[in-house]
């Protein structure tokens, strides 16, 4: 399978509402399918989204929040039931192992085979007595939660209320052909497979080297910036992705909650994705007291250009920034 | 509060479809709610339905396969969010506690305070060496769940293929004044007070007595019959209710999957509403094999009259048989 995207299962901000479900983000990448925090009835959301959940080979659950995880065990029998095979990684904060381990047998009958990889996490800054300076977020190091082939995921602590993550997929760099060099060069043909298996090639009476007809560029880049307050880590995260898919529970008006809680407002996640100089921002996990998401849009294209606030069921196909 | 009905939050097996989420039923019973076999997703049905989750006040699961119990922790979460105060009474087959009490804890933050009511079962006749005759489904006492006002609840082991119950929920019967026979004997005004108060009133020149304006009909009644092969329990459980909400899975064409998975056919289904002379019979938890609920109804309709196939967001009112 080829294609890259991402199915929007979910939207809602701790309670669903008629037209938002608990989260939910399906990113498929070629062959590799990876659900982003299964809340309560993702499951049906991939029924109403015409997708199989068999889709699925890795859950990366950013905090045990609910709205976040409550969709695990339906996920994981229906996985089993459609016969899928693969055994599922599921990613995680550490402290919320006993959470995911009840998840994992929450009602009898078979589920799919897991391979649980619970995240240690820095203590977070919040937990450091006041007048011991917190480490900053910048300072941690990415966790490498896998190794491509085909894909590096790494994650980094957010600032929640409690332990959270925030996730960034991406593709190694890769030598791209520049067809206009090439003809001007001279090589066609056979020649091109010379020269891609040997690194060089005679034309036109000449040398050709792969470094004079190519160009190495990044592979794309996602990032997934769930609960969290405006932070580092969020930016670094995001740092040149193709997309980033980020919180926005309130709205300025509302900042002080935003703070309380744990969240970002729209304007916050548009400064995020200015700071990281993101491709385009998708807005997600808006809180129920929002009507509509206007408020939101306007608030962050005043700060970000390439903004979307995400709908349930939508389809956003992964391109690299630019060639939207 | 008053009024009685049923709120159809679910009508599915075991996977969800399009149109049918996971089991859910509430029913409202004036003040009282009580929430059968909320599978995942029905925390949003409430939603999509209107109804206000703090509703519920006892929630009966029949059993622990993941279709009809999957909502309990987004229910409970949901309930304890929306401040709903009382603590709320589980029902369960004894043999899923270790599955209710990780639902109960299957997240971070808050839940309802529940009072967890496991119920011990009888042995079932599938357990018993050949050579022993099963022990009579029929010969189970009833399992007294509660003892009104307003209602009495009672619970009856079912044949699936894990520990499973039915639930029978009924009122008192209760004295009526009959008003034509009331004008007949003169009684009317501050007369029918003192009636009520002493259970005699002089009128007319003569005594008339309560017994003689009045008499005593049978409360309503209602059966929920969930994961089961057709047996005794169930008709048990329906004798003479006026409602009667029963698994129906599959069709008679599939009969030997019924028999193996431990389910009723529709034909199966309206046998039993038959032999238990039930009012209106519901028939729920269909197969997604079936694109229309349309061989159900003809299936149940050749042998029992008056019966409808739930639809996710319906609502049934409640009244006796006979005056629909």
């Amino acid at each position: 399978m080829t294609g890259r995207d991402l199915v929007v299962l979910g939207t809602a901000s701790q309670v669903p509402t008629r037209h938002r479900n608990h989260n939910g983000l399906l990113l498929r990448w070629d062959g590799e399918g990876i659900l982003f925090d299964p809340g309560e009835g993702t499951q049906r959301q991939f029924t109403l989204a015409g997708v199989p959940p068999r889709r699925v080979h890795r859950i990366c659950v950013s905090h045990l929040h609910g709205d976040h995880c409550l969709g695990l065990p339906g996920m994981l029998q229906r996985l089993a039931l459609d016969g899928a095979g693969q055994v599922v990684s599921v990613h995680f904060p550490a402290s919320g192992l006993p959470y995911v381990e009840r998840l994992c047998d929450a009602s009898i009958g078979r589920y799919q085979p897991v391979r649980l990889d619970p995240i240690p996490l820095p203590a977070p800054a919040s937990a450091a007595a006041p007048d011991v300076p917190a480490v900053p977020v910048a300072s941690q190091a990415p966790h490498l939660v896998a190794e491509g082939p085909p894909l590096r995921i790494t994650a980094l602590a957010l600032d929640h209320t409690v332990d959270c993550l925030g996730w960034r997929v991406e593709e190694p760099a890769r030598r791209h052909l520049l067809p206009d060099r090439l003809a001007a060069a001279g090589v066609a043909g056979a020649a091109v497979g010379e020269l891609l298996a040997s690194g060089r090639v005679q034309a036109g009476g000449t040398t050709v080297t792969l470094e004079e007809v190519s160009e190495v560029r990044p592979g794309l880049a996602v990032a997934v910036v769930m609960d969290t307050r405006a932070c580092d880590a969020a930016v670094e995260l995001a740092r040149g992705v193709d997309l980033l898919v980020c919180e926005a529970t309130f709205l300025e008006g509302e900042s002080f909650l935003a703070a309380d809680y744990g969240h970002m407002t729209a304007r916050e996640a548009a400064t995020v994705a200015r700071e990281a100089g993101a491709g385009r921002l998708v807005l997600t996990h808006l809180s129920a007291r929002y009507p509509s998401p206007d408020g939101h849009l306007a608030e962050a294209r005043a700060v970000f250009d390439d903004v979307v606030v995400a709908e349930d069921l939508a389809v956003i196909p992964l391109m690299a920034a630019g060639q939207a």
